[in-house]
C-alpha cells in the first residue's frame, strides 16, 4: 500500500538491463497490493509492475506464486506474468529484497462493482479453477482453518480493547467454525487464489482485465475460494448490508462455468464463516499491532463479525 | 509523498467524462511530489497525472501555477501544462480537493546525476528564465527571505531538541543572510520555480524530458532559483561533501543560455545561503511537527546548515 523500498533509477536502470525489455522510460512508485512496493516501469518495449518483497511474503514461496501464475497466463486468463532475465530467471534480488519483473495489466479495481460485474468476476473465478486442473504444485493454506485458532489465541483478550465484547464473539465464531468445518477430502481441492477482493480484479466495463496479487495462493477447497470472493464482494464496506442482487451474480457467474457439487453448495454457510473468521482475525492482528498514523491503512476488522451473522441464516445463499 | 484522498475508479471515470481524453483503462496512485495526492491515469487516448491538492498548496494560487505552466508549455519547454475540460476549466473539484488533469511526461528523476545531467539541467532553468520573460502575473515568495525570520521563531529551542546547538547555529545563519541579502530591485527577477530539486527535473539519458512539481513558484530573483539548484544538486545527501564538477556543470549550463550580470554573480554565495537557510527552515519545522512514522519521510535539516558552511567561501562556485 506504498513505497517501502526507495529503487533509484539508477539503480533500476541497471535492473533492467538485465532483461530483454527495452530501456528505461518512466517509473513511478504506487500504492498498491499487500504489504509489497511497487513500481509501474515504463520501457522503450512496454510496461511492466516492478514488486520488490517486503516482509509479508516470504521469499521461499515465491516459485509457488509465479509457478501458478505462468500456468494461468498460458491458458490465456488475464493473470500477468513475471517476465524472464536473459539467464531465464524471475526471481532477482534488488535493493535487498526479492524482486519480480512482471507485466503490466490494464483495467481498475473497482469499489462499488455492479451484478453484471459481480457475474463476470464469478466467471473469472470458476475460469480459474478449470484451468488449474492440471496444475502440478501444492501450497498449504498458510491462513487457512488450521492457523485460525492460534491467530485467536495470540489476539487474546486484547480484541476488547477494540471493542468490548469482540472475544467473546470472536471466540463463538472460532467454535462454530471449527465444529462445521468440512474434512480435508470431503470437498474438491486445487489451488486457488485465496484473497480475490475487488481490488484484486481489474475491469474494464464488464469485462475482467486482469487477477492479481496471487500472494495467499495455496491449495485448499476450490469452494473456500468462492465463499472468501462472496464476503469481499456482497457487502458494504462496514459489512452490515447484504447486497442479495450481488450475491447472486456472482454465484451465478461461478456456476454457469463450474457448478457447485451438493456437498460444496452444503457447506458454503460453514465456508463463509471462516472466510469471515480469517479476515476477521488478520485484521484484528494488524489492527492491534500496527500504529495508528503508520504507513498501512488499517481495516475494521468488526465489518467481518457482522459479515459472518449473514451466513447464520439457511438462505445465506438464496 | 503518498496517496492522501483515495478516489475510486467510479468516481475517476466520472470525473473524465467532463474531458474530452476518452475513458478510463488503468489508474494508479502514485507517490511523488509534495504533499499532494497523484494517480497516473492511462485513457483510450493518453496517459495523464491527476494531482488532488492536500494542505500544502492553496487552492487560490492554482491559478498562478497553471497559468506559468502553460506559459511555459507553449513556448516548448517540456513542462506539463494541465488539460482544460470541455467547459475550459483546468480547476475542478474532485473528492473534496481542488484537481487537475495534467499532461503525462515520460522520464525519471535522478539521484545522482552525472556532470552532463547537471550541465543540462542548468541550461534548462536558464531558458525558464528567458520563456518567462513575458509571462505577465506574479506571485509573492511566501517562502522567500520574509519568511525566514518569522519561521526561525516559530521553531525557537525546539531545533536544539534536533541537536544540541542547532538554534544558535540557525540563528547566525539569519544573521548572516539577512545582512547580505540584495535589496528587492538590485537583481534581475522573474518567475522563478523556486525548488527545482533532482526529483522535480525529469530526464531521460542526458536529456531534460520534463519540469514539473511548480508549486512553489512565485516571483523572485532569477539567480536565487539557481542558487536553490545548485544547493539542491552539487552535494552528497548530509550535505557534507560539495561536488566541483557537478556544480561548475550546473552553472556552465545556465550561463550558456543566460549569462549572470557582475552583480548577480557578486551575490550568488548570499543567495545560496538563504535558499540553505529556506530549506533547513521547512525541514525543521517538518521535523518538529512530523510524527516520526508518518506518512511523509522527515529529511534531515542539518544537511543543509552543513551546505550553508560552504557557501561562505570565496570560491563557492569556482
Amino acid at each position: 500500500m506504498a513505497v517501502y523500498t526507495q529503487v533509484s533509477a539508477e539503480e533500476l536502470a541497471a535492473f533492467l538491463a538485465r532483461y530483454d525489455v527495452g530501456t528505461l522510460v518512466s517509473a513511478k512508485g504506487i500504492a498498491e497490493g499487500v504489504e509489497n512496493t511497487n513500481y509501474l516501469v515504463e520501457t522503450t518495449r512496454g510496461r511492466f509492475i516492478l514488486t520488490l518483497y517486503e516482509k509479508r511474503v516470504r521469499p521461499e514461496d515465491l516459485p509457488f506464486f509465479l509457478a501458478l501464475t505462468d500456468h494461468l497466463a498460458a491458458t490465456g486468463l488475464p493473470v500477468p506474468p513475471a517476465i524472464r532475465d536473459r539467464a531465464g530467471e524471475a526471481i532477482q534480488r534488488l535493493c535487498g529484497r526479492a524482486a519480480c519483473l512482471i507485466t503490466f495489466l490494464p483495467g481498475v479495481a473497482l469499489s462499488q462493482p455492479t451484478p453484471a460485474q459481480a457475474r463476470a468476476a464469478g466467471d473469472a473465478l470458476a475460469r480459474l479453477h478449470q484451468a488449474v486442473g492440471d496444475f502440478p504444485l501444492e501450497r498449504p493454506n498458510s491462513m487457512g482453518v488450521d492457523s485460525w485458532r492460534p491467530l485467536f489465541e495470540r489476539c487474546g483478550a486484547a480484541l476488547d480493547a477494540i471493542e468490548l465484547g469482540l472475544h467473546t464473539a470472536a471466540a463463538a465464531l472460532v467454535e462454530a467454525v471449527s465444529a462445521s468445518w468440512p474434512a480435508p477430502g470431503a470437498l474438491p481441492r486445487c489451488a486457488i487464489h485465496a484473497d480475490l477482493f475487488p481490488d484484486n480484479l481489474l475491469m474494464l466495463g464488464d469485462r475482467v482485465t486482469g487477477l492479481i496479487d496471487f500472494y495467499f495462493a495455496c491449495t485448499d477447497f476450490r469452494a473456500y475460494d468462492l465463499a472468501v470472493m462472496h464476503t469481499a464482494w456482497s457487502f458494504s464496506a462496514d459489512g452490515a448490508r447484504y447486497d442479495t442482487e450481488i450475491g447472486r451474480a456472482l454465484m451465478a457467474g461461478y456456476q454457469a462455468i463450474e457448478p457447485l457439487t451438493a456437498a460444496e453448495r452444503a457447506h458454503l454457510p460453514a465456508l463463509a464463516r471462516g472466510a469471515c473468521l480469517r479476515f476477521f482475525l488478520s485484521r484484528a492482528w494488524d489492527w492491534l499491532n500496527t500504529p495508528a498514523d503508520a504507513l498501512v491503512t488499517r481495516k475494521d476488522p468488526r465489518a467481518y463479525l457482522r459479515r459472518a451473522r449473514h451466513y447464520a441464516s439457511d438462505d445465506a445463499f438464496a
